[in-house]
């Protein structure tokens, strides 16, 4: 079975984001100050190829948590989408 | 209105993506070659004042096409979700 993955990581809420204030800094001078509170992080997309949603699952969170996302900065979600 | 503006920013299909092949190749040594096709963006999280659906959906599309994505070389696709 093949499915992609759509991976969102995304700094901890309680962090500060320093490329989000200056987005939104950025976005201000467009005029644009009523968009806010914005945070920036990866979107990641990746075809994965296993015998079940589950195993399929299982991979996909080994590689968030081992390499794509610092889980100490960061937290991931993602959702599977069949493919074939 | 407020709602929260969910943005995913990906390089187009036709280009190479050399950060997705680095992370596709850090994969295959954590015995994860089943993960393939890796691509890697830009995912923005934001919030947005506006008296509609509509407008909020304007602004959106005004921020990604002119600050957040290049559209010579990205694409982008957001969904906006009302929080109040």
């Amino acid at each position: 079975m093949i499915f992609t993955a759509h991976i969102d990581i995304m700094p901890h809420d309680a962090l500060l984001d320093p490329q989000g204030k200056a987005v939104e800094g950025g976005l201000a001078k467009l005029n644009m100050a009523n968009l806010t509170q914005v945070r920036v992080g990866k979107h990641i997309r990746l075809q994965v190829e296993a015998d079940s949603l589950e195993a399929a699952h299982t991979v996909v969170d080994s590689a968030c948590t081992q390499l794509l996302a610092n889980t100490i900065m960061e937290r991931f979600q993602y959702r599977l989408e069949q493919i074939s």
